[in-house]
């Protein structure tokens, strides 16, 4: 039976709206996803990933470029994906950002859950949108700073100021109305 | 087929660690509230309700009374209830605030949704703990500044001073390890 | 000798970038608070009054309109003081709105004394300027529930959307950067 | 004229109740200190440091033992100190942070200065007090990678759990009420 990370890579994956699910081998079936989408909203981790001046000060900002499969277009998005059964936030956060970062980007975790913005998904024409569930992201500002080096589906990350991150030009290459997430995000860290 | 309401009200209720489950109808039977249980974290809001002077300080805290169905005990607990598929984080506060609370307790909700506290509970044990799944809840302080009459299964609402609230002898009235959320929520509020 | 209310309402007031100084009567002199402005930075609280649905959500944000007495122009404004020697940043913040939003305006303030955003203002070019002085103010957003009558210096307060207060034309009416100020607090309550 | 920094080191230093003043030279003589603090409330930064696992969660506690020179007592205390004229609030942080640490502890400052807890040190019984003023600092929870060497009155710093450092017996050994504000940081960052 297809496992659920084999359909997210290529099958889901094609949604042009997608919170850029994980492709860890996962416990549900396609059926099984699907099935619970519509039953629950589906709890996310988002994070932003920045680099920083010593004295905390962000000065530029991480945005991956992934294609999308079923546009001609490329997106630009946050570090992002679905929190595991029996898992914790700091967890499933260190694990989506080394899989979209890779491993030698060495990220800073907050030392606080209480994340800097809650950003709510609907499957219909919303502040926010996601036409696959209902998804609630916990979203986080996290300073990075090694190397990063997307992997699977990412084809790069593009830095950028504070300032370019927040205009309207890359608020249109994000998909979902995440662009309001990521000017709420770089408000958070007064980076604006 | 048995509805979530009934079940919950009827079978689950006799759960020791129940995070105050809804008894609004909803769309998943028993079964299939079990089987999402088991597949992904449930999210859930939680909601300390507070009386404030003025300025906005807290001068009272408000606990409600349950009877636990499985044992002779009589359990204290905060406002509780599952964010339903759909639903925002705020609608969801407020319909299990008044469920909880009664109509005229006129809660004043936060203007952010960013919580006060991330509350991660797991079915084992941990910190936080609730036997029937891993819940996610976000939690805030919420001031009342009406009269609040508890409904359904709570018996009835106290009122203590933060500093009792905060004692050893109230966590010890709280189920699954509330009592360090509560105490979490009191040094939000700056209460302590 | 000139008291400091007395000093701030005949002359600093002639200030184009004045932080709305109270005029309650103080303990210092003019040259007194001159003399300590140039000694430490100079403590305030701000509040952006708005008015929530039952659900917490912001539907509008209130600005005051003042003349400035230098220029021609009628800036906008958010509520702000100083904090005095002894007083509660509570205290201070009940006091500023109700001087500048009158008796009845009866706003709810937030239960926690931690900040929306950190306002840094500098006598100097910055992202936030003050010329009289280098200011570090609280800023918060106050939901208020009943009518507001602007008081003293303030013409008139203004209802806008969320949207209309966070666009250009609007912070180009504010004084010192406090457009991206009041962009930082509306993202903050999720109302963009 | 004996300048600020002579002052903290050979005159206040005698405070039971001591801030942790900086010694960095400064432009206030100690009359003018005085008088200022007679004025207006002084901004401080507190910073209480951790070190934390991969995940972000804090395994210990740093807390500096200092000799008190009124009494015969050794006291605990925060990395703290004043924010000058014209310094940012994370240039404060940083300065004080390795001020009291050393150069190679290596915080990693956070990306908002939006601060965890506001704490208030009034000059009369209060919750917090500060026997020399009435002093507001933002205090912060920061992370540190490298290692602490204590530098001038600081003692040494002892790391302990979190649980231990939330005891009562640390919290008598700490100045102010200072053992509340810890307490207040500790569950912010959800390490109780």
């Amino acid at each position: 039976m297809t496992m659920e990370a084999f359909g997210e890579e290529f099958g889901e994956e094609s949604s042009r709206w997608e919170l850029g699910e994980d492709t860890e081998p996962g416990w549900m079936t396609d059926g099984e996803l699907a099935e619970t989408r519509g039953r629950v909203p589906m709890l996310y981790v988002e994070a932003l990933p920045v680099r920083v001046e010593p004295s905390g000060r962000v000065s530029s900002v991480g945005l991956l470029l992934r294609g999308s499969s079923t546009t001609a277009l490329i997106t630009r998005s946050l570090v992002s994906g679905r929190v595991q059964h029996g898992e914790r936030i700091r967890d499933a956060l260190m694990r989506h950002l080394e899989k979209d970062l890779g491993p030698t980007a060495f990220p800073v975790l907050p030392v606080s859950t209480v994340p800097a913005a809650v950003a709510e998904y609907f499957p219909w024409p919303d502040r926010l949108q996601d036409p696959r569930q209902h998804a609630v992201a916990l979203a986080f500002v996290v300073p990075v700073s090694g190397e990063c080096q997307p992997r699977q589906d990412a084809l790069e990350i593009t830095w950028l100021t504070p300032e370019e991150a927040a205009s309207d030009a890359i608020a249109s290459d994000m998909e979902g109305g995440r662009g309001s997430l990521l000017r709420q995000l770089l408000h958070h860290a007064g980076a604006l």
